[in-house]
């Protein structure tokens, strides 16, 4: 007979949830020098690859370089498209698309942080189907799209293992999600990347990641599956997210901030995200507030909106975390990210945005009212 | 500032393995009336289904007819192979491919426990390779293969997760996986179909998902990725095992043991199995003694086998699972599945056999010897 021994302590709820699933296609390799151990693999999804990155960072962290080199090895053709900015526009994208064409690619390959990976798949996307205009980027039609490879070197997005590509909305003047399930067939993430990070880089996005568990795992779609993937993010997180407080960091740490945002990463893929990010869209869109802190300054708020029955959760995620309650939680935030200004004219817009946002609002795990954004603003000081 | 509170105790080593790799691109669904909700999806991979089940157990538990339900409501045609064995031999294999083959079927469906389930990824090769010889089965060349839908039945194989098919192969008197990796496409998983099932086939069935679990957890290849969802899927077995000791099942407990053989299943899909795995086909093959009695015989041993620095993770391990000790753990599998008799020549030619199996030797995170295989057998009596 067994006894089940009570300092076992279930950690987190299993509960059963009704209906669970799991998707997650994208091959990950997570190693020193995984593009270079498996340059063959990221080679052979075509005869041309498109190299989506920014202007810099992926120049500077080798990223670059060792694609390319991967590529050369295997005598597999490419051609650079550098131009891609922070939170990339719509245009951005069909640009890209049209230098891909005239090149003849035919895989994609995205360098950088969120916002080359996402955009690669997008471009995948537009260099599949040539004929069609940027519309259908946002309708919900059914279009193939070419091979994705994911090259990180930031540890936030998980974009690397997500079917996600947020891009900037002129028409509707907010970010969104294109309407097509992207996953990369390939991910290939090297703590190496991240290693000479300006630590304010390092911040923001470890800051996206946490948002990516926090609000994974309090989502009215999260099952068992994303929760497991939740926990082992927030504790790998918490292992190593002295570094974000300036402490010198132990072997391994970079490592596991990677491995954290790619497991984060794989648990938005399963849910989506919920309020923060929501919020977030208007103060990067009008505001031009970096991702991770606009993210960041509403995920205390967020916790401290749920229903009283989720404290046991709060409390053990937090701990899981490295954070022995909520107060020390946004005590944290605040000195990683700050605080952010807006007038009271601009946070009602920010909230009747919100308001509006059914899908959003669906994500939360309780019902969401007007104050429930209003707690959510504790990080958000009236100018 | 953060201050890590200690009562967060790292339950498990997250050390970063150097080289970590995630692939599962199966999409799984597991809920209840998953075939029929997700009927649409299973109908839609083809214009005919080989359906591929055994004799029995699948007509009893419903899930057969739920396939047929799905499909018919679809108008997809189908013809049903229910002719394989448990252990299913590589002839079954290839009469089942001429049936399918002569009814012009264009993808597979395996219904039932693990045997169905490999039979019909291995199937599945066969149909699309219509010239080839049984030989390619165990030949380590790329060849295609029809998509594979898998529903299981039991709460032990996690074969709808995982890309192995185990034939028995009379040529070389064992079981051994076929060269190919075939990852079903989609995995369709209900509770339901175990709620009757007989006492001692949950048994079987969840003590060889418990090997998964152990095996994978303790194995060379194992990275925090994989061990993971061993973590994961001990707390969620060890949550509804009672019901294996006659106790009645809390609610959720069915659905419990099948997400454990599923979560268990993606684990060795990730590291592949060890040592009680590859002594298990020696008894199976020349006893005829089941599957997971023939794994759980062995899983004491293998703990008890680890080196000295693996305790605090054994024990750790047995309390996620319900066990307080290693003694208890033996004394419950001895309780759930008896023991075994070998002569003392059988077992000096189990161990010979398997000094040969470099591979599994390979899969123990230690040395192996003779005494290594000794230690294991504590559970097998002189006969």
């Amino acid at each position: 007979m067994r006894n089940v021994s009570d300092t076992v302590r279930r950690r987190h709820f299993a509960e059963m949830r009704e209906m669970m699933k799991f998707y997650l296609p994208t091959k990950v390799f997570q190693e020193k020098d995984a593009v270079k151990r498996h340059s063959a693999q990221m080679a052979h999804f075509g005869k041309k690859a498109l190299i989506v990155t920014g202007g810099s960072s992926s120049k500077k962290n080798g990223a670059l370089q060792d694609v390319t080199d991967g590529l050369d090895l295997h005598h597999t053709a490419y051609v650079i498209f550098d131009k891609i900015k922070e939170n990339p526009s719509v245009d951005s994208i069909m640009e890209a698309a049209e230098f891909g064409r005239k090149e003849g690619a035919d895989f994609v390959i995205g360098v950088g942080g969120g916002s080359p990976l996402d955009a690669a798949k997008a471009i995948a996307l537009m260099l599949q189907n040539r004929d069609s205009s940027k519309e259908v980027l946002y309708q919900k039609v059914e279009l193939r799209y070419l091979p994705v490879v994911a090259v990180p070197t930031t540890c936030g997005t998980g974009s690397e293992v997500t079917p996600y590509a947020i891009l900037t909305r002129e028409d509707i003047q907010t970010k969104q999600s294109i309407s097509h399930m992207i996953f990369p067939e390939l991910a290939l993430v090297d703590g190496k990347y991240i290693e000479k990070a300006p630590l304010s880089l390092l911040v923001n996005t470890a800051v996206d990641a946490l948002g990516h568990m926090i609000e994974s795992y309090f989502h009215s779609d999260a099952t068992d599956y994303s929760r497991m993937l939740c926990q082992y993010a927030m504790e790998v997180w918490g292992m190593a997210a002295d570094v974000l407080f300036g402490i010198d960091a132990k072997d391994g740490d970079y490592e596991r901030l990677m491995f954290a945002s790619s497991l984060a990463g794989m648990a938005i893929a399963q849910t989506g995200t919920s309020l923060p990010h929501g919020l977030s869209y208007y103060l990067t869109y009008h505001k031009g507030i970096p991702h991770g802190k606009a993210v960041g300054v509403f995920l205390a708020g967020y916790l401290s909106a749920l229903p009283e029955n989720y404290e046991p959760q709060v409390i053990m995620a937090l701990r899981t975390l490295g954070f022995g309650s909520l107060e020390q939680f946004e005590g944290a935030l605040k000195e990683l990210l700050g605080i952010v200004e807006l007038s009271g004219e601009e946070t009602e817009e920010m909230i009747d945005e919100m308001m509006q946002n059914e899908k959003k609002l669906l994500a939360a795990p309780f019902e969401v009212t007007r104050k429930t954004f209003q707690e959510m603003c504790r990080m958000v000081a009236q100018k």
